[in-house]
C-alpha cells in the first residue's frame, strides 16, 4: 500500500449518465464531474453502487474511468470501484483501474458465493497486492454479509486496508471501528460513512467523511454540512442534514411497479437532468424508468430545496 | 427461441479443474467431460455455481466454453451459464457463449441490486432475444430472491423461457411449476431440479431431470437413479438416492475455518482428484483449500460408496 | 418419556372456531372434531399454528384442551401445542396440558430471544421432564431458527423427543432425519411432515405421517392420500396430492390488504363455515377478516373440489 | 389515552433478579430499583427484553410489577412491557399491568405470526383502548418485522401511541420519526432510543431519551450522558458515550457455547452481582449461565470503568 494521504471530506459516488441507447454519455459525465467539483467535493468515487456499477459492462466501466480520470487530471483523488463476485474477477477490474490511473480502489466482500471471514480477509489481501490504497465497502443490502469490525481493524493494522466505506446503516458498528482505530494506533485509516442521512452523527463520532449518493444532486449541501461539522457548528450541521434528509425523499418518486433501486437511481438521474447537468435521465436495463409524473415529483422536491 | 427438444435426464454442472497456478486445467476438464459422458449423462451445464463460475474471470470462462464445446462436439447438449449481476453484463456473456456454440443459456435473476418482478421479467426477455433456449436458474442462496412460480410460468407461456433449473430447495414451489405447466399448456417447458438430495421426489412429481453438483463425483449413480425413476421403479430410485444422500456427506469435509461453499466445492474436486479424473484439487481464490486430513475424509466417503 | 406407540398417519392441526365475540365456540369445535374423526384421521393436534395458538389467551387454550379431550375421550391420541417464547413459559402450558390429559406435547425452539443449539437442547430436555411424549415442531417461518438434524437426532436417541413435526419445507433436511433415525437405531421416533403440499414425497422418503392445516377442510382427502401411499400406490397418492395442491390455492383468497397468515387461516375457517362444520368464520384479532368476495373465492375452490 | 407528560430522559429496562431456584428475587429487585433511582434515572421500564420478559411466566411478571410499582410509589413513571405474540394475549397482560398501576405500556408488533401493517395498526389500536399511554417497541431482532415510520407517525397523530422505543439500530429511521413528528404536529410524542451505543447521536437528532440495558450496570453514566447532551455539551456527551461503549464490551464475556442473548443478560446480572446490587447472577432457563472465568471478564470491565 502506498502511503496515501488520509482521505476525508465529501467524496460522492459519481452517477454514470447514459444515452437513450444505453451507452455511457461522456459529455454528460464530464459536466457531472464539473458540477461536483464546483460543489467543493474532496474526491470522487466512480463505479460504485450509485454509479450503476452492477449494470455496467466492462467496456463501459473503462470508458467511465478514462473519462473521469482524464477530466479530473489530479485535482482531487478519484477512487474506483472494483465490484465483482470474487477475487479473480475483481483482480481483472483492478488491473484496468490501475492502468487508468485510479488513486484508490473500493471493493466489497465476495458475494453470490457463501463467504467466511478468513476468505474475506484473503480476498482483501490479494486485492491490496496491487499497491493501490484499498477501501473496504460494507454494503450488506447488496453483498448479504456484514464486515465485522474486528476483521476491518485487523486488516487496517496490517496495512491491507486504507479505509472503510460503511454503508451498513449500523452506527454502533461505525463507532466500533472509529474507537478501535484509536486503540490499534492506525490513525491514518480513513472511516467514511455511506449513510447519507446521518452524516452529522457519523462526523460527530469521528468519521472522516461521507460518500453520499444524494451528493450527485446537491454536492454543495453536503460540503456545507461537512464544513459546519468540521468547524464544530453542530447546530448548522444538523440543519443542513435535515434539509438533505427531506430532499432525499425524492428516492421514493418511483411507484410500486419498480424496484427501490430503480426508483432511487432513476430519481437521482432525473434530478440531474432537471438541474441541467446531464442530457438524459436514462437508467440501465433492466431497471424500470420513472414516468413523467414520477419525474414531476422529483422536480417538486428540487423546487422545495431551491435547487431548480 | 429456437424450437429445441425438451431437455431431460441428468445434466451435471461441470466442475472447472484448475492448475495450482489457478489457470483452467483443460486436460483435466476434458477428462472430466469424458468421465461424465461415460456415466451416461444427458447433457452438460458449464459455468454454473458448481463450476465456480463466480470465481472465473471472463478469459477463463471462454476457455471452459471452447474446451467443453470442442470436445463434446454435439454428442450431448451443452448449456452455458451466463451468470452476472444484471442484464447488460449478462448480455456480454451471452455473446461469448453463442459464438462458442452453446446449445442453451442458464441465467439467474439480477443480484447485488434490489430487484422487482417486472425487472426480473424484463431481464429474461432481453436475454432471450439472443435466440438460444434460455433456462431460468432459481438459486435464492446466491441471488437472494426467489423466482415466483407465476413469473416463471408467464415467461414460459411467452416462449421466453425454455426451462427452469430450480435449486431453491422448495419442493412445493417446484410442484407449483409442474402443475402450472400442465394448466398453461406449455408441455415443452423443461423443469429440472438442482436439489440433488430429493431427485426421486422431484421426478415423482413430474420433473424432467436433475442438475446435480454431486453428479461430477458419481455420474453413474445419478443416471441409475434417473433410469429407475423413468422405469417407474421407485423403490430402486429411492435406494440409489439414499446412497447418494450419504455420499453427499463429503461436502462437510472442510472444517469451520472455511465457508460451506469452499468445503463443498473443495470436496467435489478432492473426490475427482482421488478418483483420478482431474490432476489437482485446486479451488479458486479466496476459497480456503481442504487440508490433508479433510481430503482423507473425502476419501473415506468414496471408499464407503465403492468409488475408489 | 412414556413408551408411547409410534405416532403415524394423518394428524390435522385442529382449527379453533370462534364466536363473533372472539370466544371459543365449543359447539363448533366439537363438530369440527367429529368432522375430522369422520374423515378417518389418526390423531389430532390442538393448539398448533393453524389453531391460531399464537392468538389464544391462556383461558381459551384451556377451553380448547378440555373441549377436545373430553369429546375425543381416547378414541385417537390428542397432541397439545405448548407454544410460547421460552422454557419457563412453556412449562406453564405443559402443566395445563398434562392436567387436561393430553397424549403428547408439541413444542418449538425458543423464539423472540436469540437462541443457541445448546439452549434449544436444554429447552426440550426441561419440557420432556413432564413425562409426556414430546414432539419438536420445526417452523422457521414463525420461530426464525431451524432445528438442526443432528440436534433432533441426538435428542431422539436420548429419549427426550418422541418425534418431529417438520414444517420447514426443507425436504432434504427431512430425509436427513429419516435416514439418521435408521442409523441411530431410534425407529420409534416419529417423523411427521407439516408440508401439506408434498406429503406423497415425504411418505415415499419414509415419513410416518402428516400434520396438514388443509386437513381441516378435507380430512378425507388426506386420509385417502395416506392410505394410497401406505399401500404403495404412488400414482394414486400423487393424484390425490395434486388435487389437494389445487384446493390449497384457497389460502390466497385474501387480498394484499391482509397478511398471508390471515388469508390462509381465514380461508380455512371460511371453508369450514361454507361446508357447514362451524358456525362462524371469525378469526382472532388483529387478523383482517376475509370479505364477502374473498369468501366467494373460497367457495369456488370448494365447488371445484366437490366439497360443497 | 390519558394526557401524560411527555416521557424523556433515562428510562432503563430493569433487569429481573432471580434466585438460584429461578424465582423472582424481590429483595434484590428492590435494591436494583434503588440503585437506578440513586443514579438519577427519569423512569423505569419493567418487563422489557433486558428484564428477560420472554422468560418470565405470568406469575413472575405480576410479582415484578407489584414489587417495583409498590417500591417506586410514584417517584418516577414506571412503564410495563406487555410482550406477547398477538393482541388477545397482550390484552391479558394489559389488564394485569393496569391493575398493578403501571404508568404506561410498552408493546411490540405481533410476532410468531406473519403480520401486515394494517394488522399491526389494529393491534396497537386495540391495546390503546385500555387508556394507558402506549409506547411502540421496535425490536426487529426479536420481532422479525420493522415498524415503518409512516405507521408509527399515523398512530401518533391518531393519539394511539404516546411514544416509540426504537431498538432497531436504524438511525435514519429514527430521524425520520423525529422529523415527521414535527411535520405532523405531534410534539408530545416521545421518541426514545434503545440503541445504547449511539445515545449522543440520537439526542443530537432530537430524541427525547434512552432506554439502555447497560443502564442497569451504570445508571449514573447514562444520566451524565443525558444531562451533558441536554446542556448542549456534545463533547462531554461523546466522551461519556465512548466510555459506556467500552464498558458495553462486557456483553461478549460469554463464550461461543451460549447464545448472544445469554451472554449479554448474564453479563449484566454478573455485573450487578459484582457491584453488590443483586444477590445472584442467575439467568432464566434455557439460557446457559456464565462460568467463573467469564464472570471474571465482566469484573475486568467493571474495574476498568471504575465501577467496583
Amino acid at each position: 500500500m502506498t502511503t496515501a494521504t488520509k482521505l476525508s471530506g465529501v467524496i460522492p459516488p459519481v452517477c454514470t449518465p447514459l444515452t437513450p441507447e444505453y451507452e455511457v454519455d461522456t459529455a454528460s459525465l464530464t459536466r457531472l464531474v464539473d458540477h461536483l467539483l464546483d460543489g467543493g467535493v474532496d474526491g470522487l468515487f466512480v463505479l460504485g453502487s450509485s454509479s450503476e456499477v452492477a449494470f455496467l459492462p466492462d467496456g463501459h466501466r473503462k470508458v467511465v474511468l478514462d473519462t473521469v480520470l482524464g477530466h479530473v487530471a489530479g485535482r482531487v483523488p478519484v477512487l474506483a470501484g472494483v465490484i465483482d463476485m470474487t477475487t479473480p474477477r475483481v483482480l481483472d477490474h483492478v488491473r484496468v483501474a490501475a492502468e487508468a490511473g485510479a488513486d484508490g480502489l473500493v471493493a466489497t466482500a465476495p458475494f453470490y458465493t457463501r463467504t467466511h471471514p478468513a476468505e474475506i480477509a484473503l480476498h482483501f489481501r490479494k486485492i491490496a497486492e496491487a499497491g493501490l490504497p484499498l477501501y473496504a465497502y460494507d454494503l450488506p443490502v447488496a453483498v448479504h454479509s456484514k464486515l465485522g469490525s474486528d476483521l476491518v481493524l485487523e486488516l487496517a493494522a496490517e496495512g491491507v486496508l486504507a479505509g472503510l466505506k460503511d454503508s451498513s446503516g449500523n452506527d454502533a458498528g461505525l463507532r466500533e471501528v472509529i474507537l478501535g482505530r484509536r486503540d490499534r494506533a492506525v490513525p491514518s485509516f480513513s472511516v467514511l460513512t455511506g449513510s447519507e442521512l446521518t452524516v452529522d452523527s457519523a462526523l460527530a463520532m469521528g468519521a472522516d467523511g461521507v460518500v453520499p449518493g444524494l451528493g450527485n444532486v446537491d454536492p454543495h449541501g453536503y460540503v456545507r454540512l461537512f464544513r459546519a461539522a468540521s468547524a464544530g457548528d453542530w447546530a448548522a450541521a444538523r440543519t443542513e442534514q435535515e434539509r438533505l434528509f427531506r430532499l432525499f425523499g425524492l428516492v421514493n418518486a418511483g411507484g410500486p411497479h419498480m424496484g427501490r433501486g430503480s426508483s432511487a437511481l432513476g430519481a437521482f438521474k432525473a434530478a440531474l437532468h432537471l438541474r441541467g447537468v446531464i442530457d438524459h435521465p436514462t437508467t440501465a436495463l433492466p431497471q424500470i424508468p420513472l414516468g413523467d409524473e414520477e419525474i414531476a415529483v422529483v422536480g417538486k422536491y428540487l423546487a422545495e430545496a431551491a435547487l431548480l
